[in-house]
């Protein structure tokens, strides 16, 4: 059977050159260089003002080449969600991992067994006496410690432990367990939302600080600086604020883990930045939408409709459909897409509503942006670094 | 730096042995042997039986491993969406390709041009004389000759001309561009829904044949027995029956092109399915649901929620939330999860609201089923052929 080239085979690869317009196969996703370093060197400033270490959460964007960034500007390590997740980020350079979730099954066990004997920095969190056994009948029995964090949870929340009974016994279970070393704090503030959020969060992280400070006064921890961990890319200020106020620094390591930051977004992220600057008018600078999709228009069927040559397999659509940014010819000026809207999206077509008199054709690209940036990187197996001329500077592998 | 096996860096991949419940790495998505045969067999079946030929929709899997199934079972070729995707299935051998899709862009042109070269019989549609001026230009320039059929759209649809003095123009062009051979009539039916419906098909199917005739009495097709295609998984029996009861076989080529029967699944086509079965009751055999998600139980933080490790990235939510299936645990017969709902799923969290009383404990593992399986294959770069005892018996890759 005849070969073709690896980059025929997947979907958003240069073919024929650099161009991202004229030489991509497209759908594309594409990330704007300028904006990707405007925001790594943002968020770690940020971290820094506030004496805090920055973990970016790498789930976003599985994107080995960005961690790599990540960790060149200052982070202090890479979270991740899963253990294939801890052996992608280790596989590439990253030596620190915080898996910010809870380490369940022999062979997910196995996999961060295999991390820890190749030297990985490694921990994960807890919330249950039974997960706490298995880890210790696992680890133990490969003569391997484990190091883990107490996931702190809020009621009606996701993970994490919801009482001070249910403290109490898993701290009793860990100090039980001799292949099982207990690192610190975690928590995740981001599912608190609705009203009296903001007083919320502060009083969640002041929960974490706490519970902290009453495990060290009572030697609970293994390390001599334990970890306190929280903040996603929605409510960070007010996490980095508390760790701050606490005067953390000489006794512990406050962690910081937002993700989506990276490359933040054109809708919720974008949002509820506005609400962080809005708290923290001092605050310099700003994080940049960095990705988009690029895609032709495929069909002109009817006056009003433009169909895209992009679904649901290429962008997200969770919580918000696809936002028409610009449309693109070779040689010519970009153009805003002004009153073009997005009525449906599918597996692989946009419906774009257009106005009647719409300058647009066959074969033009469109680019979109969206919220949440996480379930638009999972799309794609390559996402393309891009300068401000849409010449491809990189092609950087995912790997979810 | 040290290297790990591919297979510790890709979620859902057996680690330590064939077990699905023991060795591999959860999440994982599976697809069930007995049922995935039966799947094939029943759809080619049906084919054979309304003397049509039958190209599976390859985009819903994009997993050649299928393809090849399929292909040995009697399938006519393979249809596809996008250029790369034909490039997929030809490496892997199908080298009947129907990309049921406009072919826009140099790039993807230049990939479709590459098949051609190398021995594909490919053609793709088009609707309207923008698309085929480009095509005649990109592929004149090649010597090469494009096979296109001629897209017919529904009004408020999707792509595919709207009326006839769009389908005049259109074929007039063709006829004009000498590297674009007109060979066929194409569809989709998949978008009509709501009222009268079933009656919308079948009108929807009628003008299809209606048109495939005027144009072969007008002698403009290039090919000798022209293409007639439409049905996805949905709707299928009715242009099988439309496309039959016209006669079309001594003169033309009738192919049907479903994609989701391969694995069917737990909701939206079961439902699809007994529709089907109740316009034709003499209709033997079932599709079978044969593609189910597994994932661990990671907390069990209050009474009544167990927290799935299992997210967004691992099954469709869109157009149902996943589907609880059964509770399996190793050495134990498999346990009906009855009362038990899916509440919210996040990215990498499943939240699954259990009766109080209800037997499940961290490290036991779930399955779910989905609706509409395109959303779920596309979270995976490989997908598990098990067996009736969960053994593994082929890691299939999927090329997204």
């Amino acid at each position: 059977m005849m070969t073709l080239s690896a980059r025929h085979l997947e979907k958003g690869n240069p073919i024929t050159g650099p161009s991202l317009l004229e030489d991509v196969s497209l759908p594309a996703a594409v990330i704007f260089d300028a904006e990707l370093a405007n925001n790594i060197a943002w968020m770690q400033r940020f971290a820094d003002g506030h004496g805090a270490q920055l973990a970016p959460h790498g789930k976003t964007t599985m994107t080995p080449a960005l961690f790599r960034r990540q960790l060149d500007a200052g982070a202090w390590g890479v979270t991740l969600a899963t253990a294939t997740q801890c052996a992608v980020a280790f596989e590439h350079g990253a030596t620190r991992l915080l898996m910010a979730n809870q380490l369940v099954g022999a062979p997910n066990m196995a996999i961060v067994a295999g991390l820890i004997e190749r030297g990985a920095d490694y921990c994960c969190v807890v919330d249950s006496v039974a997960n706490v056994e298995a880890l210790d009948r696992f680890f133990g029995a490969r003569d391997l410690t484990l190091n883990v964090l107490i996931e702190l949870g809020v009621p009606g929340g996701r993970c994490g432990v919801r009482d001070e009974s249910a403290l109490a016994a898993l701290v009793d279970a860990i100090a039980a367990a001799p292949a099982v070393a207990l690192c610190g704090i975690e928590g995740y503030e981001g599912l608190i939302g609705g009203e009296h959020a903001v007083d919320r969060v502060r009083a969640y992280a002041r929960q974490l600080v706490a519970t902290l400070r009453r495990l060290m006064d009572a030697g609970a921890f293994a390390d001599r600086k334990p970890i306190v961990t929280a903040a996603g890319s929605q409510w960070f200020d007010l996490i980095a604020e508390a760790f701050d106020q606490a005067e953390l620094r000489e006794h512990c390591t406050p962690v910081l883990r937002p993700g989506c930051y990276v490359v933040h977004d054109h809708r919720s992220y974008r949002d509820a930045l506005a609400e962080v600057k809005a708290r923290h008018p001092e605050l310099e600078g700003n994080l940049q939408p960095a990705l988009a999709v690029f895609a032709h228009v495929q069909s002109l069927p009817e006056p009003g409709l433009a169909v895209v040559a992009m679904g649901k397999r290429d962008i997200s659509c969770d919580p918000d459909l696809p936002i028409p940014l610009q449309r693109h010819r070779p040689g010519e000026p970009a153009h805003p897409l002004r009153h073009c809207t997005v009525r449906k999206v599918m597996d692989q077509h946009t419906m774009l509503v257009i106005p009647e008199d719409a300058d647009l054709r066959i074969g033009d690209i469109v680019s979109f942006g969206a919220s949440h940036p996480c379930l638009t990187f999972d799309k794609w197996r390559q996402v393309l670094r891009v300068d401000d001329g849409l010449r491809v500077l990189e092609t950087m592998p995912t790997f979810f």
